[in-house]
């Protein structure tokens, strides 16, 4: 089973590689852009002999634990 | 409206950040893991006058030229 783990900086953090990545599409013509942020994804794969309900719970730890910074980032995530 | 591309190494390229992470998850006990990888991903907002057609070219333009490196990468996106 796999798993999609999105880590994004929290909609109250400044995004400076998104400002820059914003910047630059602009200079070079992409003018009706308002807005660009930029995330980190996980895809982890999973023993098949686990049921849905354990990955989810092993997802949630592992993004609580090791992929977030709670401070300053969020998750979310999808079970394929 | 907002499109996601998501920007990930091509499957046969070695992973060593995702190989990292696994490493790290199976030293702290998560032995359910059979592979980690790990990929970038931008939320753009476009202008509201754009159609869903002139968005998606946007996109597929930006995904290309900017956003990702064609010899190690590959992209896929989502319009909401």
């Amino acid at each position: 089973m796999r798993a999609r783990v999105y880590v994004s900086l929290k909609k109250s953090v400044l995004d400076p590689q998104g400002k820059t990545i914003h910047h630059s599409l602009q200079n070079i013509g992409f003018r009706k852009i308002t807005e660009v942020r930029q995330g980190k994804f996980f895809e982890i794969d999973f023993a098949s002999e686990l049921t849905r309900e354990e990955v989810r719970a092993e997802v949630e730890k592992i993004a609580e634990d090791v992929l977030t910074n709670p401070v300053i980032e969020e998750f979310s995530y999808q079970i394929e």
